[in-house]
Formats: structure tokens, sequence, C-alpha cells
């Protein structure tokens, strides 16, 4: 089999190092480089011990790279900094990005959230966005695609079939989010100390984070009209895994047979039988997404509970299945992993 | 000064432990005696080693108790088995009971949340509610009180003033709650197992928490009218700590207004200055409840964020706060434990 | 490809579990028959959610076996239990035993551990010790193994090779093990619980753990007489992963060269460079062992560290890698998961 | 009662959290002033919001301290800092360093250990050693006080007895140590992350950590002649807690006898009973150190169990325990809290 070449942009962060596990066992990509610009020169091993049973390309920095012997592109990188290293990137190249910068399709919506101008507005109207269950024909097709963020993945999912279908009212959305500690990234962040996430909880960014942008972007397609969610993110102390309750007005019956039925044939989206509601741990590690409807009390309320693992579905699976869409490979491919539990 | 001689029923548990700890202590209470009938005859260093640096009675049966050496009784024992205990204790004893046996007033939502009918309906009528905050007056003057579950003093000690000032829409009411392992007891089941619990999250009991009864109940009698909220309980990977997100219609700088002169005054209470939100880390420990407002995106709508350690303000301080009113004692005495952190 | 159909008898504990995790995934082997005999009748993801992505045959008891579909079993049985069961198979299937029953040679050894008779002396003859690097040769044509103990293989790994070679005095060997909580299985037991075993740390079964006379037996073959060890076993706050910081009288660098060659070939044991140190993350997952080598402060001592991950190489993968090795096939088969980290 | 007035220097940390946090219900210490240098000019509950609830003095920077409001100092500042800062404070203050600058009474030692000249090795020869149970008299005259490290307390507490009394081999030491991630400070490392610390364990520093020069100096004095034990630090995935397992050549039953009549008048150090181990989560919260004894399998080897809370009794309980002693107050004022479980 002829084996995609692919760059790593970012491979010192969380999702680059997730990025590596999953394609170090992928049948037909296969890593020609690695950056990391400030870890460049150095060995992935040493930047992440748990790989070192791996060969792998050593980091450098991007302008070292030779894109001669690159064929895609995973770009792991932080936001504002994706815009210029995209627009710079040979044009034959498929780009999967992992980072905000791609995601909003309205320039003043990204200026709204991002706090300055967008650099790539031209660029942008090419991206694809990427959620494969939503946007396959278009991701097949695209030359860039902007991965969707792992909160975001995780409220859409269930979501834009319910409110495409008007089964719900979309004046009344609840999404209470929590997410594990990596999702924070591998910054040296005082906040993010075991001693300050470990024996604790706590909401943050409430009523001001980013991904609403998305959120509110992509539930206002689905709902053909302007939707403003509540979103409230929370920090877990564990290590991976999102959990989003969601709170609607709608019936608990219709809209779990319509979940069921529209994710039926969806290799990583599950409904789980009616009542039944997932954990974290059920994913841990997989490309999977669980869904659970159970009716509320108040007689035309419906909780809808999603679950994915913010590094894999939640970004360097979903980005790994987005580029075997874009490269005409089964969608699946390389991501059969079984959960890992406990 | 004098003593008061009081007993612990149930003092395998982890409130149990708690009120020890707590009432070790306290400058005018003295444990005299300590249940445990399935321990009876063990020390209580053996089955809480933490706990081996006291002079401890030794575990007994409640038959067992001495009761002319006792003035007041804490009760935590199961549900169910609490009512014949407290109907048999004599008379002159005050009792907090830390069960939900005499928590709802109504035999009738006793029944629907329990599945049997109250045994002990003429003594229900004696109790007092025992959330210190808002039934003061009359636990001062029970004899009986029914301390508040972990849960609903979470939720209800900022949204009684709110439904009681008309600051919110009482049909439009959803209280996501997120709270540590100890909440869920001693017993040795399977889902409580630590490679169960950690690194994972999940919702339980979804839209059938037996909790909902005593929020209803509170809910309806500060709206004046009946409410249903819509509440969801989840485990999160950690001791101790309930935190609860409560999504309201109502104008947030009202609310956060009403709720900071509301408290100014409750040693226990406090409203973060506006906009900011609390975390279970911040009261780890202690007697302390910590209040976050947060207007929403969307114009009328407000995010109210509590916290509080559901082991001491949500169960084994709030019931030494009962009994210290109870006893004419200052309410705080005792209970001035600053947070463990980290 | 022609699978090989096996039976997990025992599939509702971690191991059976994580059996099926590896053997979900393994082009060779494919699950006939799942047991457990307490739960029998219920869907293998109806005990374990994680696995409800795979179509599994459901739980039945080993009696409702028909062992005419059935090429191998792996047997994650508890101790004692095992031995009939695998003297009651027929005699046509290869077996790796998970359990203890057959690890010890001498059924006094057995009986002075275990505390009562071993029942099926001469069935023990016949087993092989499932120690791959050091007995593959005897694996291949072994009809049944008994898989190593997960602290006994962390230890014994660079502890063999060492006494082989007269590198350490076989007198002053202290081995120093700390395991994760998934290593005392899913049974519920009080002291299991996420609130007796989350922030806390202590040893257990000190200088009376079972696993030393399977470390006494084969470091005395590895040493040419009678050896035995110090070992504590402590229990760690986190799921997987064992942790042995062994202390030696011999020296270092001689240490380290002999353990880098000796397993210089060997597919998942890896010695790290001189002076540095593995962790337990580094292999959550997977089926490698690390192995790392330092100079203690006083001249002639050496710490040797070494790590697994207790359900994989410590159990479920050794137990597939012993299999592959019984069945021909090359032993790295549907072992090649990649660690996951976070 | 007259309140002596204290100082902490260095109170973002969190050993300066923690003196506060005993200080404030200490009923002679009042707290005048806090430093931080890089956060003056904050108040301490910005820094520490679980202090919020006390009423206390904004942090500055030590020049901005009015030393004539100061009776005594806590100082919790970095290494080498410490020297100047101490060197420079006004004669007649009573001072509990914790940092290790004063600790190693060997100017030699001080450079080996820290790899560069002491800079006050004049105020040095002042300096007591402050392990109040082996120091308590010359404690009571000090002026300035070198707090113990967390590590050195847990392992000498029992060790120094038994070397004193000859009771165990002093060329046959290991110490092997595990710790929770308080002890690693607040500074922000990538190192010391959520995601680097939880679901993993490993060692650091292995036959290098500074601490081993203030073990080496003190088991040195309790033997009589030059100790140079094992010691080996490992990272513990919890917050608060240091272990300590100590192999020994000597008889279990003598040591543990000696143990028991030397600390049966300690208020702070408990010997089990013989054959019974202690658990980091027993201590938590508290200044209680527990010892456990248990002869080891080979005869005339013994396995000594400690424990204690890393901030508390291995920091600032022990600094207040210090300050007692050299304020004339009983020992055990400030100190009763009991430790929190779970």
């Amino acid at each position: 089999m002829t084996m995609t070449k692919v760059a790593i942009l970012g491979a010192s962060g969380y999702t680059g190092a997730e990025l590596v596990r999953l394609i170090a066992r992928h049948p037909s990509l296969q890593i020609a480089a690695l950056t990391a610009d400030r870890k460049a020169g150095q060995a992935m091993a040493d930047v992440f011990p748990h790989l070192a049973i791996l060969d792998l390309p050593p980091l450098t920095t991007i302008d070292e790279v030779d894109w001669s012997g690159v064929d895609a592109v995973f770009c792991a990188l932080p936001h504002a900094t994706t815009q210029k290293v995209i627009a710079g990137l040979p044009e034959r190249l498929k780009v999967v990005d992992l980072s905000a910068d791609f995601r909003l399709e309205d320039p003043e919506a990204y200026k709204t959230w991002y706090g300055h101008e967008h650099a790539e507005t031209a660029l942008q109207k090419q991206v694809v966005y990427g959620l494969p269950e939503f946007y396959r024909d278009s991701i097949k097709g695209a030359r860039i695609v902007a991965n969707t963020g792992c909160y975001v993945a995780t409220a859409l999912i269930p979501l834009i079939p319910i409110l495409k279908a008007g089964l719900a009212d979309p004046d009344w959305i609840v999404i209470d989010a929590k997410s594990g500690a990596s999702g924070a990234g591998r910054a040296a962040k005082e906040a993010n100390l075991f001693t300050e996430v470990s024996e604790g909880f706590h909401a943050y960014s409430v009523a001001g984070h980013r991904h609403m942008g998305e959120i509110d972007q992509e539930l206002s397609k689905a709902a053909g009209r302007p939707v403003v969610a509540s979103f409230t993110p929370h920090l877990l102390p564990q290590n991976r895994g999102i959990l989003a309750t969601t709170y609607l007005k709608g019936e608990a019956d219709t809209i779990h047979a319509h979940l069921a039925e529209r994710f039926a044939d969806e290799p990583f989206v599950h409904v789980l039988p009616y009542g039944k509601v997932p954990a974290t741990r059920h994913v841990r590690g997989s490309n999977h997404c669980l869904i659970g409807v159970v009716a509320d009390r108040q007689p035309g309320r419906t909780i809808v509970i999603s679950v994915l693992d913010n590094l894999v579905k939640g970004a360097s699976g979903q980005a790994i299945q987005n580029m075997n869409l874009m490269l005409g490979l089964p969608e699946t491919t390389g991501l059969e992993q079984v959960p890992l539990f406990p």
C-alpha cells in the first residue's frame, strides 16, 4: 500500500503526541516530519518518553521541514500562529488544522471571540468545518479542514440533528460541560498544577468561553436561525474525557428515536438505550462518542448526555478521521482502538 | 463550662467519623457514646485509623447505650432504619438526624420518593427542617431537626432567597450538580471502587434522584407555589465537595446584589464578587458555602454556582451548627476550621 | 488467515476485560466464549460498558461452553477454583492461566503460601512458567502456561539476568514495589473504595505477600541457590501501573551494560540510558516493561527501577504473548499498542 | 493572653498558606505581616481563595514590613535567598526558617549539596536544628531554628532512636520514600502539571536528592560515626503525605519496643501496635507522625514505615511546634487538628 507521508506541526503538545500515538499504527499514514519550534533538535522520546518505543524523526522547526517529502499536514499549533503557517504551506498539501483559527466562517465572529482581525480571510473561505458526521461530503473534497473543538464536538453531535429536525426549542438550550485536564494543554501554568486540579472542581470562563462562537455558528445553521445556547465549561480532576449534560425543551422519546436512527450507521457515534447514560471512562483512548437520552421530570423536557475523549474524538482522532476522508481512505482506518478501562 | 454529652448513632460511616472529628475539638460537646451495630465491640480507631489519636468510647450497639449519660444525639443511620430508632429514644434528648427520614413534611411525598409508608408520621410533625440559614428560629426551639441533604443544601442556599424575592422564573430552573465520592458512603459497592470512579465522570439517577423531593418542597415554599426544578447529580473523581451550577431566568446583577445583602451577616455563607466563581477545593474540610453569580450571554439569564464540602456543611458540620442552635450555643462553636488546601 | 478460537474464563474481572480489549484487535485470535458464573446471561456490555462497541458472545457459565468451538483458553479465575477447572478442560486445548494456581513448582511452597494442599500436583508438573523473556522455548511447546504475577514480572525481569550473571549479592536484595488499584481486582471491598484509596498511600501484606513464593522460586533458580528477597507491596492512588525500586549490592555500570545487552533484542523490554529512570505512565495500556539503572551513593550499590502496566505486561498482555508463542505466532502479534499518555 | 505578632515571609507558597491556616486558629499567635515579593499588593484571598474567610493583612514586599510590630518570623522563602534575608532581620526576632539554608551544620556539606558557598556561616553557628522530638531543649533557647525538611523528618523520627540505641546496622539502611505533589511547591513547572502527575508514579533525583545531606548529618550524629543511607524519593499522585519504607538489619521486636517506649510521651509521634503499618491518609492535615514496625521474612531484618503530612509535620506544623517551644508555649498549642479523612 502507498503510504501518505504526513508532517505534524506542533508535535510537543498533547494533541501532537496523540496524533503520533494514532498515526504510528495507522496502516496508510507515515510520519515524515515532526515540528516543535521551541524544542527543535530534541528527540520526541525526550519530550514524550511514552513514545520512546517508536522510531520517529527528530523535532525540527517548521522552517526546516523538507516539504517535498510531505503529502499532508496535521497542524496542532496555538491559535493565531496557525493562520500564517497554513497560508505559507505549499498548496498541494492536504491540511487538517486542530486549532480554532479557521473554524469560524464569519470574520466578524472571529474578531469578537479572539479579539483581533483574522489575517487570512480569503483562505478561510476554502476551509471546510471538520465534523465528519455532518460534513462528510465536503470534507472529502477539501484541501483544508478545520477540526472541530473538543467541547464543541461533544455538544454538537447530538444537538445538530435535534435542531435540524425541530425537536427542541432553540431558545431553551443549556449545555453544562465538564472536561479533563488534558484539554488545557501542556503549558506550565499554576492553574493546571496537580495540586490545583486534583481533589477539586470548578467552572471557568463562565459565559465567556471562546468555543461558544463555534457552538453558535453550528447550532444556528442547524436551526435555520440565530441560536445562543447557555454553555458552561468545568475542569474535572482527571486526564481525559468530556461530558456534556444538555437540557432541552422537547420530547425525550422522540429525540431518542431520532438520534438512534440518525446515528445508526455512524461508526463512532453510539446512542445508548433510552434512559441509559454514558461515562467518560467508557470512551477513554478511543474515537467513540456515546449519547444518552433521558426524559426529565417536567413533561416536555429532555436531558441529553454526550461523552468523548477530548484528545481523540475531540481532537487527534477526529483529525485522522477527517484526513482519512480527504485521502479517500475508509473513514475508520487506524481508529479502531478499544477504550482503555480502568 | 458544662459539657453536653452526645451520642453518635451510626459512627462507622463517613458522616459519623466526620462528626467525631469536629466534636472532638468542640468546646461544649463531649462524645459519650458511639454506635455501629455491625461493628459493635471494635474500637473506633480500628474502623477509622485517622481517629486513633483521640480518646473515644468503643463502638456499641444502640441497645447498649446508657441513655442516662447522654444529653443529645446525632443520628447518622441509613434511611428507613432511622424512623424507628428516633421514635424509640428518650423524649428529653435533643436529636439532629442526618438521614433523609424526616426531611419531607408530606408523608405522600415521602412515599413517592422512598417507595413505602412513613412509619412515624406523628413524630414527623414535630421535626424542624435543618437548614439554619433559613430556619434558625425554629431550630432553636426544636427537639428533633432533620439535617438538610448535601446536594439539597448546595442548591437551596442560593435559590431560596432568589425565589422568595421573585428574582427568577420558578419554571425555568436547571440545577446541574456534581459531588465527590464520599457522598456515596462507605458501603462496599463495585460502583464506588477506586477503579470505577477515578479518571472518569458520569451522571447518575438522572431525573430520578431522591433528593428531588426535598428540593421541590423547599423551592415550592420559597416561591409560594409548586416548583419542579431540573436536577442532575454527577459523580466526581474526588473525595469531598459538591458544586451546583444553576441556570436561571432572572437578572444577574439584581440576583447578586440580593444574595450579597441576604448573606452579609451569615457566618458560613459567602457571596463572591460579581462575576467570580468558587471551587470545591476552597471549602474542603470547612463548614463554609461559597456562591458566585455570573450573567449569562443571553439577556435576562443568570448562572449561579454554589459549593460546599458535602461531609461538613452538607452533613456533619451543618448538624453541629443545628445542635449549637438547639443548645443555645453560639452557632459557629466548634466550626471554625479553615479549609484545607491543597 | 485461520483464526484461533479462544474462550476467556472469568471474563467479568479486569484481566478478563483487558483480554477482550486486546484480543478484539488481534489478527489471529477470535473470542468464541466468555464465562462469568455469577453474571452468566448478561451481555459483556452490561458488565463492561466500554466494550459495548464490540460484537461479543454473551457471558455464560463454564458448564455452558461448547468446547468443540474452542481451540485455546485464557483462564482468569480466582485462585484455588482454577485448579479444578483447568484439570477438567479437554486435553487438546492450549491454556494460559492468569491465576497463581500453577506458578509454584513445589507443592510444599504452594501449601505454605496458600494454606492448603494443591489439588492437581500431577498436572502442575506439565505446566510451564510463563515469563516469555526467560522461558520462551519451553512455552512454545507447552500445553498449559502459568502466567507470571504482576508484581513478580516487574521484579523478575531485571533481577533474573543480574543474578544469573552473578552481578549482585543474592543476600542483599530489597524490592520496594508499588501498584495501581486495578491489581486488587473488581471485588466490592471497603478497602478498595475510591474514598479509601485516593489521596493516600500505604503498604500492605508487609513481609507476607503471596507473590513472594513466586519471587523466591525464580530468584533461587537464577542464583543457583536459595534466595529470600525483601519485598514490600504498596497501593498507589492510580488505576494502572507497577513500579519496583530494587536495591542491590553490585556495580551499577556493569549491571546496566549487562541488562542492556541481554534485552537488546526483546520486543517488550527496554533498558533506558544509564542513570535514567522510568515512570509507570510511560507504559500505560501497553505491553512494555522499562528498566532504569542508577549507581547509588555508596560505592558498590545499585538502584534498579522497573515499570510495567499490571493489566497488560503484568497480566493479559503477557498472557497473549505466551499464547502467541504456544500457537507459533510472532510473539508481538496483537500487542503493538502505543502507551496512552496522558 | 498576650499575642505574639508574627510575620510570614514567602506567604504565596503552599507552606506559607499552611502557616496561615494553622496560625489563624492559634490562640497565642497573630499574623502581623505577609510577604510575597512577586505578588506584593495582592490580597492573600486572591492568591489563595480558600483563605478568603480570614481577615488577613495584604501581601507586601519584605522591605515594606514594619518590624516594630513583629515579634517573630516564619521564613518560607526559597533556598539561597533565605540566608541574606535572615541575616538582615532585627536581632531581637525569633525566627523559624522552613528553607534548607541553615540545616547543614558543616559549610562544606552545604557547598557539596547546594553547589555554592554558604553566605552566612557565622550565623549558621547560632542556628538550632528544628526537629523538636530530639532537640527540644536547644530549640527552647534558640533565636533561629532551621525547620527539618519533610522527607528528612519522615525518615529521621524513627531512625534516630534506633541508631542511638545501636539497634540496627548503620551500613545497611535503605529508605524508600514517597511524597505527595504539594512537596514540589506551587511553581508552574511542566513536570508538576496534573496531566504529568496523576495516574502515574516515578522516582526522581535518584541517588542525588539534596535532602540526603541532612539525613547523613543526623544519622551520623545518632550513630556516632559516618552513615550514608540509601534514599530514593518518589512522586505520588496525591496532594499531601509522605511515606518512608525503611529496611534495616536489626531485630524487629526490639526495635518496636524501643520506639514505643521512646515516643510514649510524645504528643505527635505514635508507634502502632507491632506488625501494623500506617497510611498517609491517616495523618492528612494534622501534625502527627505514625510509625509501624514489622519483622521482615529474613531473620534479623526489619521494615519500618513512617508517615506524616509533608505540609504540616513536614513543614508548617513543625515550624509552629518549634515556635511554640521558642516562645515558652505548650508545644501542642494550635496543633490539635484532627486528620481529615476521607
